[in-house]
């Protein structure tokens, strides 16, 4: 999500260190600990952060990590946690590729995409969340029968990711083509919510490591 | 697809026994001799048989098979393949809970399933032509890398049969939430039109029986 830029943001994020994590890699294998939560959602691309602090809310005995690396989005996010002294939730503001040197291999439970960007032109599928480059690093972090769970308005991005995850041998647990038809347990972010308005679809799959991969 | 009785019909499938097969079983292990074409394609719930009749037209090498079980609708479907004397192509008006007693195993290259009835009641789940008691069937008369194909309008069902498909096995090749989105080389009917003029997405997968599956 693109925004114009805000001369606070890189100050706020320096500013309020204990919630914007600035050297993630020293809680590699420790995030349980440092959050004090032995269950661990990882939300990757948290734009202004609405899903990040309202589900750490609604889940106060997970701990919820966001990673988001442009500022000025982020810096929106990081106010959001920490005005409301959300206990269980910190943000990496910093680029994803580097998520093997933040977490060890099988410490996350759950990893969130929520509306990545779809990164269109075929040239630039390298840098679409769910390509493969980036699935083997989730992969790698997920704990055993940890699960990714996507959730899109775009159609191309949503094939996309289906295709990639099966072809990384993840199994599909479940999938929506309208994930709003029905009632569901999960936030409604403004940014959601403008989708639904339109009556457009949310796409949305969930995904497991483990052993039901033969 | 329900209609109103018409008169003509079972004359009119029991007039045509060339084109309306009325003992499929008799060529066991033996379609592609019977159509004289080495790659068989079977469409199962036939409808009117637009899509059946059309692709047949159009794929003059391939031998085509048709099922649906409503006499009211297969006569329609058997006048098309008559009138246009289309030589590829045979109707089979019965349930397709029989298909091994007509197919040997690994004797279909491709099956077909287009806008099936989505039987929404969960009860009646297993009367989806999805349901994991007819893709049993459909693998054991598939040849290796064989591919079972489905079409449909219906979100529901279409969830139902992806997780299906994978539940058993199989590989998912490809796959579309909104099919006609860019140009398709597949027959579009005049009921698939409808859904098409309303704006309505076409939902398509494909899924290979074969050496992939681990």
């Amino acid at each position: 999500m693109r925004m114009r830029k805000k001369k606070w943001a890189i100050p706020y994020l320096l500013e309020h260190q204990t919630k914007v994590l600035q050297n993630p890699q020293s809680y590699k294998g420790k995030w349980s600990q440092k959050l004090n939560k032995p269950f661990l959602r990882l939300e990757i691309g948290t734009g202004k952060g609405d899903y990040l602090t309202q589900m750490a809310l609604l889940n106060p005995e997970e701990g919820w990590i966001g990673i988001e690396k442009e500022s000025n989005v982020a810096a929106i996010c990081a106010k959001k946690i920490v005005t409301q002294e959300i206990e269980n939730c910190v943000l990496i503001n910093q680029d994803a590729t580097h998520l093997l040197e933040w977490f060890s291999p099988k410490e996350i439970d759950m990893i969130h995409l929520n509306f990545s960007d779809p990164w269109p032109k075929s040239g630039n599928s390298k840098r679409r969340l769910s390509h493969d480059l980036f699935i083997q690093k989730y992969v790698e972090i997920l704990k055993d029968n940890g699960m990714i769970i996507l959730k899109t308005d775009n159609q191309k991005l949503f094939e996309f990711s289906v295709k990639a995850f099966l072809n990384a041998k993840l199994t599909l647990v479940d999938f929506w083509v309208d994930f709003r038809r029905e009632e569901q347990n999960d936030v409604i972010t403004e940014y959601e919510s403008k989708f639904i308005a339109n009556q457009q679809p949310i796409y949305r799959c969930i995904f497991q490591k483990g052993e039901f991969n033969v």
